[in-house]
């Protein structure tokens, strides 16, 4: 205690015996004795993002793919804000991700100067875990046990985060950071979660032996390859049935991998999907429900009269409890893996349905895809990509638009030898379009395809469902991303990201190619015709 | 009650009877049913913006142009997150907004659904005002308290928001909205809040007569023109000294108008402004304070010794004390007006030091300057700009960058027939840039200079300040702008804004003065060479 090593100093180092190697940063002016410390740090890698939503949706990116977690660091209330949707998305994911925020020094704090504003109100609504060090001292600890916090800890709300990862907020004067008295802490190990009743193998067991129709929700690490090994041997000898959520935070799918079948968007589709089924087995999944809720329809889209069982409820490890079924169900059999086969390349005009072919044929080995692609993508992506080579794709558990650019950023660092493909929508993309020149200033292998629809395509069809007519004078336009047209080219060029449009499916087919052939990004603006 | 109009259309009825007229929006589904409302009711006009945080600038640009608050229409807590950087920096400017932000349905939010997170935190933030109504026969009477407590009723907080503006965000279940029973309420007028203790005019003028030296700290309505005549005429008879904040939300000037000097921002120059002076009368100002805190230096501006009195406080009304002040102070006295005066249009290569001054001598009549320029303003625009015709300036009061480009928007529909002129550095444009977007698709009369120094030319400032080396290998790069360059010609055509890129003084007045003579939009990237 009450050493010389400055308090920045202090938290860097912590950062890094807590295996923290990469801090994506938006910095501001109460951060700047942290960033003055990344300069000595060389083994915490810093990375610029120009706003703070890409900062956050990278670390989330980082953090699935990595399996521990990236800092960032935000500047006060109003960074935090900006990053905020990223990190519901992130939180909703069960992704680890560190925040350091900012703050001013006590002395300032009182002052209620121009920046200052109640961070920890905004971080509460998105941290499983939040603190804010009282002292210099105590800086080293509260980081330890934040980052600590973020793979699985009993987070403070009683939520459980089991073995999956969480968001924690440390919020850090900047009288803190620049005093001396720093002490560097040593890593906190994740605590396992007290976690809900859940039911044990033996009772899951009796219920695949039962004869009556089952189905399996796999979240979490039931989606590795390992879980799906396992869950594919239990639904072999059982019949079971085995979903997925509509977007998973990470699915390993494509050849060589057991299939599974996301959940559809619509809750009508999921009760077509779930007709005839009996019992419903959670493994490391929450039970479904629809994204919205619609007037006289129920939002829990377990059929009535099915009966849930609980092997691992969400956030929560299933794979060793799969993997004990399957080794009691199926012991003599190999799961099923899918085959091999690309799709025939399309031709002709792109459309919705057609773009998703092209990527299936030509995806490479041991790709990470970042799917934003939300209507572009529904009921194609998946059939598409169904037997291309092995890959993991990362979807938008959270339902907050502006994730797939900054997720691709993290996952590009995560693993930089893997081809990361970010496919996203016109509108999705509009929300953290500076991700792109983080594409560029760090030089990572990631083919952005942005899928041009000219309009709030999700938001039409929400409209038509609640009777408003797309035509209207403002309804209409209030959904409509023409006049102007958004020139994607233009855009990623103007941040240093080589692009391209194509047109028709042979163009992409050409760019898609061209793009995975040299290391570094590229944009494709895939204009889909209006059907 | 019970009747048959729909929660959606009490919520817009009620906006119109309040004097809402535009609504700055980027829904989502849960605000489908107020999106399709919007098209039955043309007196409300809906402006698409692609980003929340396009909105919420939006409306606090129209705000602070308009005096009344503009809608602004938002999706789920990411929602009002995206939003929130820009709605810290309306509240601090003491801008009327009125936030409508969706949520689920009250049968959805118990399944706590991927999008569901706590916008009562969120909102809480940023609002002087929040309230969720509880019914759909509530949600006329709520959205107009709520629309009344954007024009300076007393906020909950117990904060007094006078006769200025504040934040007000009613939360709507998507349930209240598409159910039937909406009554639609009348306009609540604006209340006016109980204030902190005050000193008397009678008080002041003793003060002001006194003798001693004397400064006048001016914010709010005090920096129109009717409250800059009234404290010059006192300043002329008393020698008071007339200062205004460094970047104020609103300040009339140029030709025709007295001269108010805005305090420095580094605390060291605020010092030496203020060197001598005895008394500081605040009128519509809070007392100054530092931006940030340093060690060992207070944040507290106001020199040791000097007496504060306060006219008015932060966010009330001070004209007509000011009138009152100068009746019985200079009442044969005539404000002393900036004579108009053209500076000289600067010749070579475009620097920090002289941009403003191409400007300054080419500024329109009556233009509405929106500047987040910050460094690359700091100490010349006001300087170039002081004999430019009459104009007026909205600053970055909150310091939450991503300011400008929103602001541009709402200022230009507020005042469809003056020009705004959209002052922004690289750093800020590249938070909000999906605003050019909306500067297109609404034709609106906006002239972006976009000052590209490359870098984060405040924070290397700052981080000299503690001692950090701009050289390092991580903290430097935090900071910089290159590799690759952002090329805001590509980026701005890229959202339908057409661009030019001047290099010298001469191109960017030429580019100047034909952006001004065409209506629409139009992006200038003015490189400013190295120093």
């Amino acid at each position: 205690m009450g050493g010389i090593l400055k308090g920045a100093d202090a938290i860097v180092q912590t950062l890094i015996e807590s295996g923290v190697e990469v801090c994506f940063g938006n910095p501001g002016t109460s951060e700047m004795y942290l960033v003055a410390a990344l300069d000595r740090y060389p083994e915490l890698r810093g990375v610029l993002c120009l706003f703070e939503g890409v900062a956050t949706g990278a670390a989330d990116g980082y953090g699935r793919m990595a399996g521990r977690p990236a800092a960032t660091l935000l500047h006060l209330g109003p960074g935090l804000g900006n990053g905020l949707a990223n990190l519901h998305n992130a939180r909703r994911a069960g992704t680890p991700v560190l925040n350091v925020v900012g703050d001013h020094s006590m002395e300032h704090k009182v002052l209620d100067s121009p920046g200052d504003s109640d961070i920890d109100a905004i971080a509460g609504s998105v941290s499983a875990w939040v603190c804010r060090p009282a002292d210099t001292p105590s800086l080293g600890r509260d980081v330890a046990e934040a980052a600590g916090a973020t793979m699985g800890a009993q987070s403070f709300t009683g939520r459980c985060t089991g073995t999956s990862g969480a968001v924690a907020t440390v919020i850090v004067r900047a009288d803190l950071s620049w005093s001396e008295g720093g002490v560097p802490a040593d890593p906190v190990p994740a605590q396992p979660a007290q976690c809900g009743p859940r039911d044990s193998v033996p009772v899951v067991e009796k219920v695949l032996r039962s004869g009556e129709s089952v189905a399996l929700l796999l979240d979490g690490d039931a989606l590795t390859a390992r879980g799906l090994y396992a869950a594919d041997r239990i639904a072999q000898v059982t019949g079971a049935r085995m979903y997925c959520p509509t977007w998973p935070a990470r699915l390993r799918r494509g050849a060589g991998v057991p299939v599974v079948t996301p959940l559809a968007y619509r809750g009508e589709d999921v009760a077509i999907q779930m007709d005839g089924v009996r019992h419903l087995i959670l493994a490391g999944a929450r039970p479904p429900v629809a994204t919205y809720g619609y007037p006289g329809k129920s939002g829990e889209l377990t059929p009535p009269g099915v009966r849930i069982h609980v092997l691992a409820e969400e956030f929560v490890s299933s794979t060793d409890s799969l993997l004990e079924l399957a080794e009691l169900l199926a012991s003599e059999v190999d799961p099923r893996l899918a085959a091999r086969a690309r799709p025939e390349l399309p031709k002709g005009v792109l459309t919705r349905d057609n773009w998703a072919w092209v990527v299936g044929g030509l995806l490479p080995e041991d790709a990470i895809v970042c799917d934003e692609s939300i209507t572009a993508g529904l009921g194609t992506l998946s059939a598409a990509t169904a037997g291309a080579p092995a890959h993991d794709v990362l979807g938008l558990v959270g339902l907050a638009l502006g994730q797939g650019l900054p997720l691709a950023v993290g996952a590009a660092i995560a693993c930089p030898n893997r081809s990361v493909i970010c496919l996203v929508g016109d509108g999705g993309a509009m929300y953290t379009p500076s991700a792109l020149w983080t594409h560029a200033h760090e030089g990572l292998d990631i083919t952005t395809v942005v899928l041009n629809n000219r309009s709030y395509a999700i938001l039409r069809e929400e409209l038509n469902r609640v009777g408003g007519r797309p035509g209207g004078r403002d309804s209409g336009r209030m959904l409509d991303l023409t006049q102007p047209e958004l020139d994607f080219v233009s855009l990623s060029e103007g941040m240093g990201v080589p692009a391209s449009r194509a047109t028709t499916a042979e163009e992409l087919a050409e760019q898609f190619v061209a793009a995975l052939a040299r290391r570094g990004p590229h944009l494709i603006e895939a204009v889909l015709a209006a059907e």
